[in-house]
């Protein structure tokens, strides 16, 4: 195999597996090369990653190390896409009846939430977690996509225990914004104790699901170290959860027929 | 730039947005480079792609053409994939009380909801299908990677309707294996009328909610072309819909505390 086709395939390999772990043997193996071949294959691939702005690919030296490929989203492109995304999110016909915004589409759509995804490994990538952790149902798509970029497992919480969960922990909590008891319940097979959580949900008004997760959480001896919403309203300033970062705010709006303004986070991850 | 670097950047470009059509004008406007080239960088691309066995690179012609790159995964890589994911259905700590199969963390894993999400790619790719469609939640994030992989949006359906979903569309149905009164419910703006989807699904015992989301859809004429799921029981062989993928089977266990055998569909995609 030529150099040439080498770097597209490391390349190919190490961008479709964010966060895995190659050595060096595996490419060795796989083109039948020397050492010192892919490590100039990779010194090339290195380079040509991060020209592109949304990554880089970074050694890990040792007798278990190798390369891997990190999402790290640059300024430009995560402004371009906060712009594009507010753009999407103010269109006059996304307001429902009671002021609502209608998101689904958008927390459903592959690209907007890979892309969202990127962002939150970029906040996220150097605090060590083991799980993103998220609650049924309009966060999973944002959740998944960190997930994979962060290369963590998943857990959804659910809002009722079902029986295909296994033994489950449950615990009632009060909406931090509508003040209504709503419920949420855990396998407990999906978390081991000792371990850390990011958690990552569409939406933040109050703050109580966040809140909820985190003592869900914290009764499984699983430290929350980092909170990710797409969108987060300004008000209340005060949530029931500190230290969580929102892609975009959403102003707020007393009057149910004023338009809606969605704006971004200009603080970057 | 020289050519190993754009041919680097092409498979990073084209593989993370699968389906999307670039044209040549693109690349020939990043590189600052000739048509001629491109096209050759692209020819390039081609082999280096075709040889990793799990997609391709596409050539649309015309004036509204480009290349996209295409899920494709080969027979081999779909084996080892079906090989390696029934070893770990088929662990005993699986099994739950009543002889239910703790599933949640691998239907919520990154890595192999984004492999079945190539395998479904491959199956319903040519259909030419507008919308990926689901129901709650467990097959959310296999039906997420379903339209990553296919460039489609993805639509979820509810167990209840939502205040911030607009109006909806509800039906009751009769699961078909516990015979239980079950409802799902969808956003009317999420459907375009005249339009083609395809259903994914972790899970079929009797076809119940697959047939409740083909009756939605037909409701909303939309018509669906597509059914696939991960794991399908054997029995009742006779389903409530027809023509359904699965890329696993489970086989009957009549006494609850027997093994539970998951095994491979044999019929490629």
């Amino acid at each position: 195999m030529k150099r040439i086709e080498r770097t597209g395939t490391i390349i190919k390999i190490l961008s479709e597996s964010p966060g895995k772990l190659f050595s060096l043997n595996f490419f060795t193996n796989l083109f039948g090369a020397a050492k010192s071949t892919v490590s100039e294959d990779i010194a090339i691939c290195k380079k040509i990653v991060e020209n592109l702005g949304d990554g880089e690919i970074v050694t890990v030296a040792g007798a278990a190390g190798g390369v891997k490929y990190i999402p790290r989203v640059s300024e430009r492109v995560i402004k371009e896409f906060q712009t594009y995304l507010s753009d999407r999110l103010n269109e006059p016909s996304r307001v429902l009846t009671g002021g609502f915004l209608f998101t689904s589409d958008i927390m459903f759509d592959p690209h907007v939430t890979k892309q969202a995804g990127k962002i939150f490994a970029t906040r996220f990538m150097d605090l060590n977690a083991d799980y993103v952790v998220t609650i049924e149902t309009k966060g999973i798509a944002l959740a998944l996509m960190a997930a994979e970029a962060l290369n963590l497992s998943l857990v959804v919480m659910r809002r009722e225990g079902k029986i295909s969960e296994g033994s489950t922990l449950s615990i009632n909590y009060i909406s931090g914004s509508s003040g209504k008891i709503q419920k949420m319940s855990v396998s407990k097979k999906s978390l081991v104790p000792g371990t850390k959580a990011i958690i990552i949900d569409d939406f933040m008004r109050g703050g109580g699901s966040a809140c909820g997760m985190a003592e869900m959480l914290s009764e499984l001896d699983v430290e929350t170290v980092g909170i990710g919403v797409l969108i987060a309203t300004r008000e209340p300033e005060k949530k029931l959860v500190d230290n969580y970062y929102p892609i975009l705010y959403l102003d707020n709006h007393d009057n149910p027929h004023k338009s809606i303004f969605v704006s971004p986070n200009k603080v970057m991850p």
